[in-house]
Formats: structure tokens, sequence, C-alpha cells
């Protein structure tokens, strides 16, 4: 079956309207690095090409780059140090006696479910497609010798220093061929972006024709009819070869676990008992269309809208990965979530995406951040391979708790939840303060600001004091007065870094400042020949990562300028900080304009909406369409940054439907939607329709709102509104007319 | 062969002189709680009898109480919540179709290398011998059918409560029948006394004869004939039934890993290869008497002498584990050892111990702690399952690298040492303070003592004081002085908790203060029906485990009256602080006369031995030799205390060849031996001989000495001495004549 499509399939796979427009390569190429292959909605096995051992998907879009083969487990969107690439198959033809294959690439199709390349070296085609926890793979040889290399020994991300910071480390691996149809071993790898311990990937590889002889090797040296190459903390495989010319297409199963060979054996089992490829492809894409269908844009919409919209739907449940059933630290009755990678990066738009199109999963998403936190003592910010890791700045599942509280979901221990939110609050992590909780906690906790002896101490501050806020908010809703009033007084703390200097017309930014209390003005920057360069430290200065490491400057990934408009639950005393409303606004005008702005990274993904606040939603507006329209495209290059586990994907989704999320807050900012309709068909049963009336090129401007027919004023609504189900309609004309300008969405309430 | 005896031996084992001194029971009565099945030296697998659940080393001496079982790991000497118990085997007979079975003992034997017991309620006999990492199992069953139980689900410590503090709980087990001779599986476990991660516990159990028949189980339900029971969470196991009335003998060899089943199995064809179980007991033997023999005590010592001091240096090498290329976690050149259990136990006598024995071996301990201080961030203080936890006070790896150093051993890298050591004096651990490194060391680096807002503020803080003495020798020894010069300071520490109160005629003890510098009187101690009961703190009190808990106590399971005398690095600063020589011996005699002094713990291991710096060395041989005669015999009962992988034992041994040591310093102090003459061949070649002329029943005591033929006017030598060769004559006469009198054992030197 050459280049499935859509048309082509059986009657199952017809019903993938929305499917048809997911588009896995987008972001695939320049800095979204996303993951191309199949994928279940937060499925456990990702199987997909690994083309370079740098890249963090494995993927590049380049067909100059051999591919060296397909591995099981991937990530999405991710920066720095890679992680997985473990238990890598590979077919070809030629050189039987080679561990070493590689081949370039024709015909690379990607679509939902389903990834397909012809591998010119051996033209061979190799189509790939999943369940849960099973990869499931269909290989067109031609005729003549062929084999299929299974290899326990292969993952991304290696670097030749041991213990190198980031990259990943082999601790073992092992294979065993089980019968003429089976290999099953294992892979265990350690550290990756996140540092992490040791995770081990057990697999069982199952063909549906038995293979006519095997050779397993050790640090690729062959060992033909050697069953077993048992862990002696070598790389190890098994070429597998089939030499009946007939058997041209040859179909294999891999099934992953983190618990061991034999339950691989039977998530395979249990999830793809059959050899239907198609059926397999089926199922996942129904498994997909179930959750795209549940926003509903207008069928008119263009293809490339569509293709941006579900692909960002798609983008945004990949990760984390639902490892219930997987986890091999504890028992639980909760669920099991691994590869949260980062919240840093998903507590913004993410997470609350996946609240609005499938709460009960976000429910689920939270409990097992509880699970981890009962477990483990800490709650994630980062975790994957089973180990938390790493904090870039705030604690932010904190966020994700007093979102679900405030969204008022269902089944959740909030009491538990607040006990974690405590815990990173009071307790410092230890000696490594990237792993969880809250680093420079003592300085915090103790001047109320991060001094410069803690590195990140700006955007730790920042965030520190938003995870305050929502620390307040849960104490509050528990009656828990007295934390409440604790926290909702720390939430202040950005304050205490709030520098009144000036910078390109603007007046006060976070700065550092030492334990003392005395602002910084200078920094070191290299050494030469004993003279040491200092440079000034100003609100656009980065001293990262040329004076000092990656993860060492007094901010996070971003300036002065973009974390000084990091203050989400009181843009009301930001804006009177800065000089009032309209000093705010001549300040994220220069920001926009001057280009420190940085749409590829999350620090600033609220701040075009800030414009909200100061009675401008249509500036707000403008400037989405202005950063949509120049940086988010359907194309392969279609992302701005690290889609990170679909951050970027989700922030644009909630933007082409007119809504965006202050997370941790119950509202949305209303701003002029890229959709002329969408409509939310929620788990409980209620639509929720968002209308755009008469938007076109021209029409771009909110003119007046009407929620379930009534006029609404205000620029911003309550998810409450959007659970109890009903319509916003939304008047579009060529020219702001100052609706929305009466009323500013939330700032931080009083308290009692 | 009914109850194996050394005489019946094959050449080998009649080789086993000393080991037939050793005698695994001692201690297993009572407190002692050590292992009673065969290991090797340091050895991996330790397979021995299950009768009760609840206990540390799954024994009992109580034969009314039934044996469930032979699990293939264990603890020797540990309290607190149990830790493994892994992988049971159960022959038995007569009802087949029953998972639990359990039997009462006769015959019950245990000898070096050797474990062997009849269960009554089958007629089988059943003998234990093992490799490092294979148990060797010979069943002697009567004719009749008969099966074998292989469990993966079994282990010690269970409690009913999830997460039950201090319990083990179950994660998961798989088994698998490879062949009618073979089953494999693992179990995977975490918590137990050091609440450690997941542990994985794989096994392969091969028989030597085919069983006819097997039926796997889970959860206790039986599966005839299923070959898998794959990990879904659940309990599993096997029975394998054997039919031939001729099969009587059969045997079965158990080997286990923490890497993988085939990785067990290969463990066994490496080290067992054979179905000859003595020659397995031979080289079990003979692998210790290759150390026995390193101290060979005069030959006329008596049967009861030569049993204790023997059985002693076997406790002391029966823990940590050597489990190098088993280490699941990371890959590296260095050694792997786990189960330190805890070095707060053995760092006083059992580690300085094994340098006298086996330096290189402590070499590969020291080295295994600073590999792991690199992968996992902080050495431990107590390590088991891969898994540092728990600190019951100070950081004393520290005094194990001291104690190296200052005994120059070669082949540690002291600088990294040094690195590890400054970690935990300056980095506090984080959230779980009892994992690892300084708990309280906020307020210790900030405040120079532990105020009360901590636990066991009492016995951190001496025990940090002398931690960081250890520091400052490394240190100065490296040429840092600044460093040097910071934690000699802070050695002085102890200091900041002396207060000058007076009890039973003594003046001075450590006591509690809050973090105002405020001394504590009194501690609240219960409350009933609103009113609350408060307890005067003094230096007899012991709030724990009454008025809070265990580990709540502001000491860790001792006094003040014991912790007071707790400054092994400055005793002359003691001596002062309590009033002057004569006084501090009136103390010394109060605390042993009234019973204040706990022979079964090790806070006072050195207290005994305090006499020597008041000049008195004649004083402190005769308390060790009251405390031994009431306390220690060749008895199953015959440890006072938690044994702690040989902590009681090697106290009992030094003590008995007139020498102990302070360990993290140079010198060991001399006391009157107990055996007449002892041999230390040395690795090095040289040997050092310790001769008691003329001692007796009368002659106690020591009149003159002489090393190398020069008179020894002081009470104490060095390391060097030893190391180098010669002789150490000591010459016994029935009264005290004030040899030793002019000099006292080093205290804290002056630093540059």
């Amino acid at each position: 079956m050459a280049g499935i499509s859509f048309t082509a399939l059986t009657v199952q796979a017809q019903n993938a309207a929305y499917g048809t427009f997911v588009d896995p390569k987008i972001g695939s190429e320049g800095l979204g690095n996303v993951f191309v292959g199949p994928s279940r909605p937060f499925g456990m096995v990702k199987p997909g090409p690994d083309v370079n051992k740098a890249s963090n998907s494995g993927y590049s879009p380049d067909l100059e780059v051999p591919l060296f083969g397909f591995s099981q487990t991937h990530v999405s969107g991710t920066g720095g140090g890679p992680k997985y690439g473990n238990v890598l198959v590979m077919p070809f033809a030629g050189n039987l006696d080679e561990v070493k294959q590689e081949s370039l690439r024709a015909d690379e199709q990607a679509s939902l479910g389903y990834y397909g390349v012809t591998l010119k070296q051996y033209d061979i085609k190799t189509e790939i497609t999943c369940t849960n926890k099973v990869a499931f793979y269909r290989f067109g040889f031609k005729a003549g010798a062929k084999a299929i290399k299974i290899d326990a020994g292969e993952f991304l991300g290696e670097k030749p220093i041991p213990d190198y910071r980031e990259a990943q480390q082999f601790v073992g691996s092992e294979v065993e061929v089980v019968s003429d149809t089976e290999v099953r071993g294992y892979t265990r790898i350690r550290g990756g972006w996140n540092n992490g311990t040791a995770y081990t990937v057990y697999f069982s590889a199952v063909t549906d024709k038995p293979f006519a002889r095997f050779s397993s090797y050790k640090n690729y040296k062959l060992s033909p009819g050697v069953k077993v190459q048992v862990d002696d903390g070598n790389k190890t495989g098994v070429l597998v070869y089939f030499d009946d010319a007939a058997q041209r297409n040859i179909q294999m199963k891999v099934g992953i676990s983190f618990i061991s060979a034999e339950r691989a054996r039977q998530n395979i089992g249990q999830e793809a008992p059959n050899w239907d490829f198609d059926k397999v492809l089926s199922q996942c894409r129904n498994s997909w269309e179930d959750l795209l269908k549940r926003i509903e844009v207008d069928a008119a919409t263009s293809r490339e809208q569509k293709k941006m919209f579900y692909t960002g739907l798609y983008h945004t449940m990949l990760m984390p990965v639902d490892r219930t059933g997987e986890n091999p630290l504890w028992q639980s009755a909760m669920p099991y979530y691994d590869d949260f990678y980062a919240i840093w990066d998903t507590f913004r738009s993410s997470n609350p995406l996946i609240t609005l199109i499938d709460p009960q999963r976000e429910v689920n998403i939270v409990n097992s951040l509880l699970n981890i936190y009962q477990h483990d003592g800490y709650m994630p910010d980062a975790r994957s391979g089973n180990s938390n890791g790493r904090t870039q700045g705030g604690s932010n599942a904190e966020v994700l708790i007093a979102d679900a509280y405030v969204k008022k979901l269902k089944g959740v221990n909030y009491s538990l939840g607040f006990d974690a939110m405590l815990k990173d609050a009071t307790i410092p992590p230890g000696g490594n303060e990237e792993k969880e909780g809250r680093g420079g906690l003592t300085d915090y906790n103790s001047l109320g600001y991060i001094s410069n002896r803690f590195v990140r101490a700006g955007n730790r501050t920042v965030e520190y004091a938003y995870n305050d806020y929502c620390l307040a908010v849960v104490a509050e809703g528990l009656g828990r007065q007295q934390e409440a009033r604790r926290f909702m007084k720390q939430s202040d703390n950005w304050k205490n870094l709030w520098r009144p200097i000036t910078d390109h017309g603007a007046t006060g930014f976070i700065m550092p400042k030492d334990a003392a209390g005395k602002w910084i003005d200078s920094i070191v920057c290299g050494e030469s020949n004993g003279r040491v360069t200092s440079i000034p430290y100003t609100p656009l200065a980065q001293d990262w990562p040329v004076c000092v490491c990656w993860w060492c400057g007094f901010f996070y990934e971003a300036s002065s300028w973009e974390y000084s408009f990091y203050v989400p639950h009181d843009v009301a005393a930001l804006i009177t900080a800065c000089g009032g409303p309209e000093t705010f606004k001549t300040r994220l005008d220069t920001f926009f304009k001057n280009g420190y702005y940085n749409v590829g990274n999350e620090p600033s993904f609220l701040t075009p909406d800030l414009y909200h606040w100061v009675g401008r939603p249509d500036l707000s507006s403008a400037r989405i369409k202005q950063i949509i329209s120049a940086n988010y495209n359907s194309s392969e290059a279609g992302l701005p940054g690290n889609d990170d586990s679909g951050a970027m994907s989700s922030w644009l989704d909630f933007h082409m439907m007119g809504l965006y999320p202050n997370a941790g807050q119950s509202y949305y900012v209303i701003n002029s939607p890229m959709l002329k309709q969408t409509v939310l068909h929620q788990q409980n049963g209620k639509d929720f329709k968002i209308v755009a009336k008469n938007l076109s090129d021209v029409n771009q401007f909110i003119q007046a709102a009407y929620l379930n027919g009534k006029p609404l004023k205000q620029s911003w609504i309550e998810h409450e509104a959007i659970v109890n189900g009903g319509e916003l309609v939304l008047q579009m004309g060529p020219k702001a007319n100052g609706w929305g300008a009466g009323t500013a969405p939330p700032s931080k309430p009083a308290f009692n």
C-alpha cells in the first residue's frame, strides 16, 4: 500500500474529519522540535524516525541526513539535552552482516497516527502507527535477503564525556531471542535534560513472519545464533534475517513497558493482538477524533487555519504521558503521568486547554502530581524517566492546582494539594536546587526576594510571587485564613526587586539585588590576561549564556524587559508601579516595537494580552494578530520556538478562538478570534459557542459582545460561563470602538 | 548427608581452622538480630530461614514459631523496620495445592557458610550454602510427591497500612517458568527502615532434577501449567512438583541480581556452574578463611574466646554488601557497595577493623561512597536497596574518609573526598532531612548549634562537631588552610550546647537551647483533657519515644549523660569543661556505677576508654573487662544490642585484642587484652604481634609496654606502628602500677 491516504482508509478512519487537519510536521523544522511520528493522545509509545542523535525529537527535516532507525520513545517540542530515543528498529537489506545501517529518505509522509518513509538505500518502505503502548510497523521489502535490526543500546543525546550534564548516559541493556518471531529485552539509561536517575524501557518485538536466522550482538560485535546478550553493561541488539524472497511485506509490533519485558508483551496482547495495521491506525485516529471533535470550528474555516488549529490541539495532547499501571516506583490507585516537560512551559496555556477539552484528564494529571508529591516528596516542575527535575524558575505545579481549584474541577483532594504547595513554599529542596521545589527559598522566605547569591534570582522571585498568590487562593478556599494572608502578602514580593530605573523610556524593572539589599549595577563577564571585564546590568542585558552559564543568569531565558511584565495576579499594581495606564501602554508599545518581545518562549505568553488591563483589548488583539501572522503558519517551520509539549501550539489555539487564560485564575480575556465560530462540546454535555459575527480581514475589532444574548461590556469571561454552556457572540467591525474599555480583567482581589 | 560437620568435609574445608570458631547463631537471640544463614564476605546473596516477618533478620530462635521459607536477601543486626527478605523458596510435601506452607523446625544447625534444618511438617532436610550472588540449596525429601515453592511476592516487614513508615511496600513481581528446571522472575519492593525508593531483586532458580509439572500463582490463586505470571502489580510465584519417588534429593540454585533475571542466571553460570554443594560450601569457607586468618590468636585461647573473637570478625564482614557490577543506577569503574546500615553504627569500630584486616576493602568501600556522592549528590549515612537514607545524627561517612586519610590508605581521591565532606557540611539536604547530609544545618551553620526547632538537635550538634574536625584534618592535609581553620573552629561547636548544670554530682551537660540562645528547661509530654503535661528536661531525661516520636527527641537513642561524653577529638577540652581530671574520673565512675551507660548501642562505644585521658588506662581496662564479662558471650544471646552490621562485634574484637580505635584519628588506645597473643598478618605482608605476657585471671593490668623492644610509656599507639610491622609486648600484672599515667592519648591538635 503506497502512501496511505485518508480516502483509502476503512469506514472508521473516514470519520476522521478533524484528524485530516492534523499535520505532525508543523513545527518539525526550525525551533519547533516536534515529534513527527505517530502517538495516541498522551500515549506512552512514540515511535518515529531517528535522523540526528543530537535532535530532541530524533528528527531532522534535512533529507541529506541519513536516517539510522526508528526508536519507540520520544518527547515533543523540547530543548536542551535530548531524552529517550530508546529501542531502535531498522529494516535493511544489502550488507546483512553490518550492525550499523543508515539510509537517506524518500516519500516521507506524516499524518495523524501515521508515519511513512522509503529508505532509499534499501528501497524499503516503512510505515508506522501505534496504540498507547505498542508501536506497529509495516515494512515493504523488495525481493531478496532482508533483515531487521532491533537495538537496545541506541538512544539520543549521548556525549563522549561520562556524566556530561544534560547528556543521556548508558547504564545497561539486554536482548533475548525468545522464538523465531520474538525478541525481547530492555535498555537502561540515565541523565538527559532533566538529569534524571536511571529509567528502564523494556520491550517485546514480534514479527508476523518467522525469521530464518538471527545474530545477536554486543558492542556492535555479531554473535550468529546466540540467543541472549545478557546485561553486563554493554550495548546489545539483534539482527533478524528473512531469507524468503516471497515475504516482501513484514509487519512488526514493538510493545514497550517500564515494568518488564513480559509486561511489554502483555501490552501487545491487550492493545494490538492482531496483525491489522489499518485497523490499529484507524483506532489511533479515532482516539484522537474523540478529542479533536470537542472543539468544532466553523466548517468554512480555511484549510490552513484548520491545520494550524487542530495540529495545535494535537500537540497539546502529546504530553505529559499517561503511564498509569506502568510506574515502577510504587503502587497506587491514582493515575500516573510522566514527562512533564516542563510545567514551566505548559501551565500557562496547555493545561488550561486540556481543562477545556478534557477536564477529567486534567484532574488525572493533577492527581498524578499529588501522588508524586506523596511518594517522592515534592511535585515536579519537570519530570521525565520517572524522575523529578529540573526547575527553571517557579514551582508551577502549584498553578495547576490553583487552576483546577478556581475552575472547580471535581475529584482532586485540594487539602492534599495545598499540603504539596506548602511543601514547595516552605521547605528548601536541598542540595540539588534544580530538581524540584523552590531553589533559593531561604533567601526568598527571609528577605522577600532572592538575592544575587542564587542563580536565576530574578525569574525565581517573580514566579514564586505568583505561585504564592496561587497558594493564597487555595488556602482562602479551604478556610486556612492565616496561610491565605501570609501568601497573599508574599505575592507582592516582586516589588522587592522592582528598581525605579529608566530604560528606553520605561521606568521600573525587576533588577538584581544583593542579600544586604543593595542593587547590583554590573556583573563580571569574562576575564582575559588577568583583566576582568564587567558589563552594566541593564533591563536588556543577558548575562547568560555568555558571561555565565545558561542556567546561571539573573533571569532564565529572557530579559528584564520580558520578566518585568510577569505579575499575572496583579497587573493593576504593575501598572501603578510602571507609572499608570498611559505609561504602561507606551511601555507595551516599546516592548513590541523594539523587538524586546520573544515570541518563541513562554515568559511573555501573557504579555500581548496586557493591553486589556489599560482598557485597550483592541490593542491586545492587534498585537496577537500581528504575532501570529508573522510567526505561525501551517508549514513545517510553522512554530516560532520549541513547542514544549504543546505550549506554543496551545497559545496559538486559544488566541485563534479569541480567548486566553490567565492560568491559576478563573477567567479568560476575550480577543478578536481568528475563527468565525468555535463550539466547545464539553465533557459535561453542554456546548459553548463563540461566534465572531462579520469577522473578515477588514472586520478585526470587537464592537460589542453578548453572552447568552446579554451585552457583555467587560473584556473577559469566567470559566464558569463556559462550563454552564451558552453562546458568546462578538460583533466584529473595522475599527476599535472602545468596547472593553470600562473594566479591566481582575487583578489581585481583596482578601478577608 | 546428615548434619554437615567440619570433620566430614573435603580437604579444602578442613583447612578452615578459624572458620570452625565462627558461630552464626551468636547474637541471634535477644537484641542481636544477626543473620544466621550463609554468606560470603560482604556477599550479595544472604539466603536464610524466614520465621517471623516482623524480624529484621527474618529469624526467630523460638522453635515454637513455624518457618515459612528461605529468602535470598537479608541484613544482619539491624533494628527498626525490616528490609529485604526477597525471593522466598520453600520445599514442601503433603498438601501440594496450597501456596501457604509452613513448618516447625528441628535439628537447626548454622556454621560458617552453612545452614541446615529439618522441616518437621514434611520431614524435609534443607541445607544452604552460597557464593557471592548464588544461594545453593540441598533438599532431602522423603519418598512421595514433593514440591518447591518459589515466591516472588514475599518480603519482610509489610504493614497493612499503605506507605506506613519503615514498612516495606510491595510494588510488583513476576515469574516465568523457563524450562522444566528453571524459574525466573523478580520482586520489586520499596520502603523499609531507610524509607528507600523501589529496588528490584531479579532471580533465576534452577533445579538439578526436572520438575514434572508446575503451577504458577497470583495472589495465592493457582494456575496449573501457566508459565508466566506477568507483573500487573500482584504477588506471584510458582510451585514446581517432583513426582518421582526416587528423586529424594533435589538441589536448587537461586542466583540473584539487581540488573536482570538473565544476569541472575549468568551469575549462577559464573559462580556456581556445577551441582557440587560441598564444593561451594568449601569455597565459601575458604573465602572467609582467607580473611579470618589475617588475625591469628594464640592457639591456647579458649574455644569460648575464639568463638567470640572470630564470630566478631565474621559479623564485621557481612556488610556493607559488595554489589560491584550490580548497580542498576549508573555505570562506573569504581566499586559499588550497598547496605550501609548504618555508617552511624559502623564508623566507630567496624570500618577501622576492616582497615586492619583488609585495607583494600576499606578503600573500595570509601571509593563507593564517593561514587555515590558523585551520582546521587551526597554520600549516605545509611543506604539500602540502592537508596540513600536515613541519617540518625552526623554525616559520618566523613569519618570514614578522615580515617582512611590519617591511616594513609592509598587509592582514594581525597580531594574528591573533601568535596563530598564539604557538600555535607555546607549544603542542606532539603525536604527530607533524614535522607542524607546534615539535617538542621541551617541552624548549625548560623548559630553554631542546632536549636530545639529541629529534632535530634543534641546528637546532631555533637556529631557534626566531630564531623567538622574530620573535615579540618583532611583540609589541612590537602593544604586547604582556610577550610581547615573554619572547620577546626566549628569542631568546638559542642561547647555551644554545654550547659553548666549539675546532675548526680556531675556538672556540665549537652542540653537543648532555642534559636534565640535560651536554654530549654522543660518539654511538653502529653496532653489529656486539655491539660498539657510538661516534664523537666534533665541529663537523664528521655523525651523519646514517649513524649515525642523515636526520631523526634533532643538526642537519638541515648541520654545527655551518654552524649555529653561524645567529644572524640578533644577529650582534653571535655575534661576541662567537666571540671578537670579528677572530676572527670568521678563522672565516668558515676556513669558506669549508676547504670547510665548503655552497652547495647553505639553512642557510648568510646566512653569506657576515656579513663585513658586522665592517665588511668587501668580503669578503662577494668571497665571493659567488666562490660564484656557481663554482656558478651558465645551463646545465641551473646550480643547485648543490635549487632548493626557488626558494630557490637567489632567493638568486642578490638577490646579483646587490647586495642581500640578513635575512628577518624590515627591511633588506638591500648587496653589489657583478653587474648594472650594476637598476630595481625597484614595485606602489606608485615606482621604485627600483640603479646600480653603473663596474662591470667589475676594478671589483668598492664605493668609495662614495649614497642619493638623499646619501652612505651604512652597508653596508645599509632596506626603506622602497626602497618610497619613489629611487636607490642604488654607486661601484665595483678595491680595497676601507673603505666600510661604520664601521657594522655591525643586531643585536638594545634593547627597552623
